[in-house]
């Protein structure tokens, strides 16, 4: 057990957390600003000055011409007309004097007339004049000396986050490098002795146990993305020592430690006493969720701020938006950065316990006219929910959740424009729409799947929530697929069914079949342990009408009560031995290189209220369908038939 | 005139433009989106993915404990309770297995009991075993092989941009590399004799009609910021061969090649020849305002898309967002960038001509109830303009602009929150509006400021346009400033009238004063030339008072119909010769290394609503008009008592 003492974690609110955590930074200087750094023009985009800039010289630096024409005295011009018009000679003692756009004007002129309005002549004498038609008023045509920028005058605050059109400003008032505060020096120190790159696990594969260590590469991408300099640290056994003298060494080149795991109380868990040998423990255990183990404290004589980050890669990640984000903001001298806020309607209800401040990861589509927000997974190892996130829903510590069909603010992770091109699937699981998913996104159409089985499709679209739902629900009376179920589900909605495709289902079983399962009589074996999908699914249908024809009661089957989401998932559940078989697709076994056993070939049907049928939105998807390259590649997966890919199988 | 042929500038709608464009490029394949290249992970932030991620490995790759607890079967655990609490013996082929959390759960375990819930018991038979008050069900506290990812799943599709937590799940599921875009290499070549570089300017100063060179560091930053891999030629002379010989050589290396300026029909303009003797000129002018001398072709054999982009600094930046961002993301499979949007009302009329599109520069500020856009200045050589802007306003070609009061669909440069947080302040111009604006950007405020004179300002806070107007309006008849204007003006409105300061007022004149100008009386004289204020300025104002009282009549003041709208501008018109002597301030005198003739002190108020007054928004700002720091530095300018600063000198 190390050199740990027992912790027990805290439950300190986050105001609370952060306001210890500011004060002792601001008591050892450590919340002061960043001192600024000369850089070249051409490589300070995206970073923040550090002092106001004042022009060195005036832009344009002298009367310039606006135009190509002619330098002229306007009193020269007055009174040339169409019937008399004026003759003005050239050259440099003359009255006019060619200038092209940009040129100073001669010191005795006080205008210019663009070129089209005049006429060039040749004069009999040899010399050259211009015919005008027109007067000029004075400084017609003329940029003053200043007009863009005045010596002296202040042309970008201190704080300012340079954008390409201020580096041109910087330049044109006569700077060549302009002052910007430095990068705030971040260590990332992953520990863990069952971690594993990515580079080895693509390299070597992994063993049981062997856990790929990425929260490393998630802040560092966090940290530079808001302006930090992060430095990786290679990672280090759950060695008390060896984190400390790593975390000492860290703490002295960089501006902020973060310590990736161990941050709990568990008997490997160093990080909590590292900062308590090296510094100050300020706080062990923040009232939030996901990412409650967090760890904030200063160590070693340079008071060097600290924060130990828990390990669950959702937690890692929001504890850098939460904790790291506002810190390297405020050294930067750049305003709190906000997401931009949307108000959606929640699709269904969502617990949270009292005392947290919870953070619900959620996709956000605009469904007609309701913008809905519909919670992910909320496991805090679901990497997958934060990248699938549209956005997030606080959820304060003083509530118990919220109510399905209540208004939420959604912060969001997207510009609100992506919303809108959002096209909301709720319903059966397929790998298909995996394919759909990513030739949308060629089509600019982002395509959010949400795996709630046929019959939660059918709801969703009564509720408004969803565009689409994938279905392939049986009636057993008139062996029909899906239209019973949407005339029930969806009264006097006018619908659209198209055909998806026809699937294979089957008893997913381990390689050579082992068990020797022929079929679903198998499932009531003492032997046998199945894995089920959850309630809802159209695959669990499936099932119960089996096994109500061959008179196997649920409870005979061992394992029925676990209920897996996918087909996927199903799979898996049989590859890692956790079950002997379960009913699934074709293409969920051979993708794990799984057995199969047929049973039945099935409709699965997209079921498309009318409005959104006849969408804008919708139609790249309607074309995909309709057309052959998304025919083609369904083709190739196993246990697909697209003989009736896109057919309408019922108007209702 | 080189080797261009006469060229006249077209009129083409920008939609056709563009569409010219991307035919020609379908046509030689130029418009495919790009191949990808394979990146190690930790550098492909901010990157567009070139193909599909689908899982390598299934993430976890096992049954991993979710707690710091004991493996156990759950039947095993079944009937225990806290009066009949159950032992479980600790071992390899024991009951019970001590497990942190991410480790493997043994084969033939199916829960996880955690720490907290378990006591340990050394046994007297030597051996271990823990005692529980529960059961457990399966897969408690579990996470299932897969959960997160499994092996064959698309976890990322095509053409996504990488966030942080992207390249987490990319790792997590197995890979070391990802496949993205690879960056458009866009060549920028900047032509014209009279260019000098940032770098040349600084150490040597500037000649007349020496221009520097800032819109290839525009054009890169941008080309950037967008995605692209910029290459920043050196400056080309403006020589037809030379300009050739670049434009064929970066036509080779780089998949789009922008010429910066020589884009118009002047007689140095060879952009349009070049193009057309390397290969097909498309389109010669553009109907957009800024921007109009567009050149649109293609190059060299490898039909290479070329920019000829105008040389007007707003021309080219403006440039860069019509032409330059679409293709970039095209080519990187992004959608079309959308800015956001803010409706507003605008400040003032817009005329603008039939036939272009017009691109305006606005300012936004929330003022009271209102969102108010104010156009800044539409020189296309004003490049603060575009630093200045909070968002563009279009007028389409079919209008001739809009009126004062209308609504306006404003395009945003920055985050609506910014706006939220902006103090717009419309009124009379001083040099210490520059330092209020640097020291509110330290309080997280940003200060947009007009020049409108104070008439103007008072104008704009009768029309709720601003939060406070600056003004120095003296009442001839009361020696009293501002007072009874303000009750004029904004008869009935609750305002605080809040001294700024006291400031010198007097005539601007060149070193060593050569007119030898002693007074207001020499304006009268024939040899003197004056630069006047605008209407509605309070010099003005004071300037009108004077002559009044000396019966000097406007039309014997050379030079008085030429108005500038701030100090600083009269002093550089001093400076640059183009007029003897100006009424200003003190400090605009000093900043420029002028001598100045003290005519009068008078007070310069802040006069702001009482809602406006009262608001948290304006809090720092009055901070800052109380505190001892701003007082310090505006007192160390020239011409400035700050004795009554931050007195309330009347509330009505």
């Amino acid at each position: 057990m190390g050199k740990g003492r027992k912790f027990y974690l805290e439950d300190i609110p986050l105001d609370e957390a952060w306001g210890r955590f500011i004060a002792a930074m601001e008591s050892s200087g450590a919340w002061a600003g960043f001192s600024g750094e000369d850089l070249p023009i051409d490589e300070a985009l995206g970073r923040v000055t550090a002092k106001p800039v004042w022009a060195a010289l005036s832009s344009p630096g002298y009367h310039a011409s606006a135009m190509d024409g002619y330098a002229v005295r306007s009193v020269d011009t007055i009174g040339a007309t169409e019937t008399a018009p004026k003759r003005l000679t050239i050259g440099p003692e003359g009255q006019a004097k060619y200038v092209d756009t940009g040129d100073p004007i001669p010191s005795w002129a006080d205008a210019v007339i663009m070129i089209e309005h005049t006429q060039h002549i040749d004069e009999e004498t040899g010399g050259e004049s211009i015919e005008i038609q027109a007067g000029v008023a004075p400084w017609t045509a003329v940029r003053p000396m200043g007009e863009d920028m005045v010596a002296t005058e202040l042309v970008l605050p201190a704080n300012h986050l340079l954008k390409p059109v201020d580096l041109g400003a910087l330049a044109g008032c006569g700077h060549a490098t302009v002052s910007v505060r430095r990068k705030p020096r971040v260590a990332i120190i992953p520990t863990g002795t069952e971690l594993v790159t990515a580079e080895q696990a693509a390299r070597n594969g992994l063993k049981s146990g062997d856990i790929i260590e990425y929260n490393s590469l998630v802040l560092a991408a966090q940290v530079r993305e808001w302006g930090g300099a992060p430095t990786r640290y290679p990672i280090v056994i759950d060695d008390y020592e060896r984190i400390k003298a790593v975390v000492r060494e860290a703490a002295d080149g960089h501006d902020l430690v973060l310590v990736n795991a161990g941050s709990s109380a568990g008997s490997e868990d160093f990080t909590a006493s590292v900062v308590e040998e090296l510094g100050t423990l300020l706080v062990h255990g923040v009232a939030v969720r996901p990412g409650h183990p967090v760890i904030l404290g200063t160590v070693t004589n340079k008071n060097t701020p600290i924060i130990g980050v828990p390990g669950y890669p959702v937690s890692c990640a929001l504890t850098g938006e939460i904790f790291v984000e506002p810190l390297i903001s405020h050294w930067l001298g750049l305003p709190q950065r906000e997401k931009p806020r949307l108000k959606a309607t929640i699709s269904r209800k969502l617990l949270s316990p009292m005392g947290e401040d919870e953070w619900v990861r959620v996709t956000v589509g605009r469904v007609g006219e309701r913008t809905v927000a519909a919670p992910l997974s909320r496991g805090a190892g679901v990497i997958t929910s934060l990248v699938r996130a549209d956005g997030i829903v606080r959820i304060p510590r003083f509530s118990e959740g919220v109510e399905a069909g209540q208004d939420v603010m959604v912060e969001l992770y997207r510009d609100p424009s992506e919303v809108n091109r959002t096209i909301v699937h709720i319903g059966s699981h397929d790998l298909c729409l995996d394919l759909l998913a990513q030739s949308l996104a060629e089509s600019g159409r982002r395509f959010s799947s949400a795996n709630a089985g046929s019959f939660g499709g059918l709801t969703a679209l009564r509720r408004g929530d969803a565009h689409l739902a994938g279905s392939h629900l049986l009636d057993p009376t008139t062996g029909e697929y899906n239209i019973s179920y949407v005339k029930q589900y969806l009264p006097g909605v006018p619908v659209v069914l198209l055909t998806f495709m026809h699937r294979e289902q089957g008893l997913i079983v381990a390689p050579g079949n082992p068990k020797g399962i022929k079929g679903l009589a198998d499932l009531a074996r003492d032997d046998v342990n199945y894995i089920n999908r959850q309630r809802g699914a159209g695959t669990r249908v499936l099932l119960d009408f089996h096994l109500d024809k061959l008179g196997i009661g649920p409870e005979s089957v061992k394992g029925y009560r676990r209920e897996e989401y996918t087909h996927l998932a199903v799979a898996v559940a049989v590859q890692s031995g956790a079950a002997d078989c379960g009913l699934g697709i074709a293409a969920a076994a051979r993708a794990l290189n799984l057995d199969f056993i047929p049973l039945e070939k099935e409709r699965y049907d997209l079921v498309i209220p009318r409005p959104h049928y006849e969408s804008d939105l919708l139609r790249p998807l309607l074309d995909l369908i309709h057309g052959p390259d998304l025919r083609r590649v369904v083709a190739e997966l196993p246990g697909y038939d697209t003989t009736h890919m896109g057919e309408v199988a019922i108007e209702l």
